[in-house]
């Protein structure tokens, strides 16, 4: 495994026609910006419909793109007939989300037959510094697609 | 302490008003349906919006209403001048989000002047059964507000 | 499923064997004292070689015994030809670790083909009162046995 | 903050005189190898003693050793006046504990003047190779020393 390495175009395109399904992903304005081999990285630009009651970012969406970055990452390393769910994933919020966008990162830490390891972050984007917002893990599975 | 208790009237108020400034709330068309001594519940009706890939609930919408269902119990032990924030917190998948709405549900294990934790329980609700959709722990730290 | 009903006596057994063979139990003098379906009960009495710096039980123990109770409540819902394996665990270390001795609770919350998730609880106990130790949640996979 | 950089010597051996009252680490036989600024590292040599039903390292004894790496990397960067406490860990289990010894590296991510977090790692140590066998986060809470 390689992990960053540049993916085969028809696994990417199954990575993005994936992410282009989720209803909460357009709702919440969250854009795919990179997609490697055990990696995928995850945009969510700042606007008043993502806040939380001071006017950062809020965890929900913090964790719903680094949830998303994670099991995507872990989708790049699976065979065609599977799919992935989230088995569990915990995140520390290391400071209050702020940026022009956050960017989640997940990258997989240990691959595996039936479960995937991810390491997720999250990065809060100003033109000049990133934040680091999030840090965590997460624990996919692999199924049999239907 | 008594966890479920009837909340003072002006400390639910401050509750909901801070809710109602959330625009990821409004976003995803979460309400908040119980406030009590230490818990609280947050509804989330179905919608093509909250899906992913599947048509499930998404993971990311089930851990927005999961933290913040949390972050208002614990908001809900402290003192007129504090504001909270999450430190962290661990979701388990348990089964996929199905049902007319998700219903999340935070709960003090225990409360303290700096820190205080969290049970987050988030079940998925159909007319005729509820399904455990997520369990986990969240920990959440009181600052002074500004 | 019945969490806490009464357990066949050669699930018990089994239970038990494989405890015995675990060598930090014994180096810690961990005892199991509660095997039922889905829940079992560990019990690791106080003395200076299981402390941190300051006198309390180290978290280490207090994990160690968590782990433990949890992988086998899990163990006691497989089926004969299987092992269990801890995926990983998160645990709130909610008091200090006092007490004449610790009492780590392992339950099943959703048992499963794959996986299974427990709920983990630590008390310490003394004569007269119970100090809530560690609140966590735990995944296991069922393995085939060798 | 410099993480890894060299240690001024009263802080090492702070905390070496801690880890040196820890009957916990004592007993599993558990030494302190590497203390540098928000970094330690810990290892525990492979005997029966701190084994589980399969031979393999207890994980017990893997969160044992990681636990107190992480609190002790936070330990470095903490004023004289301070103690350190664990407020919550999750550790990934990746791969079966084998190795002469196992090496539990805690380093700090985000320290803080409240709240400081440590990714922690371990690894399985054989003369030619090294194995993943657990990675987590923790979360630490410095207080005032008694």
């Amino acid at each position: 495994m390689n992990i960053g390495a540049t993916l085969d175009r028809a696994i990417e395109q199954r990575v993005r026609d994936s992410f282009d399904q989720q209803g909460l992903m357009a709702l919440l304005g969250a854009q795919m910006v990179g997609v490697t081999v055990g990696q995928v990285v995850i945009r969510l630009p700042f606007r008043a419909e993502v806040t939380q009651h001071h006017g950062y970012f809020h965890a929900g969406g913090t964790s719903a793109i680094a949830d998303t970055a994670g099991g995507y990452a872990a989708y790049t390393m699976f065979p065609d007939d599977s799919s992935v769910l989230t088995v569990e994933f915990k995140l520390n919020l290391l400071n209050p989300g702020q940026g022009d966008y956050l960017e989640a990162i997940g990258r997989v830490v240990k691959p595996g037959r039936t479960l995937t390891v991810c390491q997720l972050d999250v990065w809060g984007v100003f033109d000049d510094r990133r934040i680091h917002v999030a840090t965590g893990v997460q624990t996919l599975i692999r199924v049999q697609s239907r």
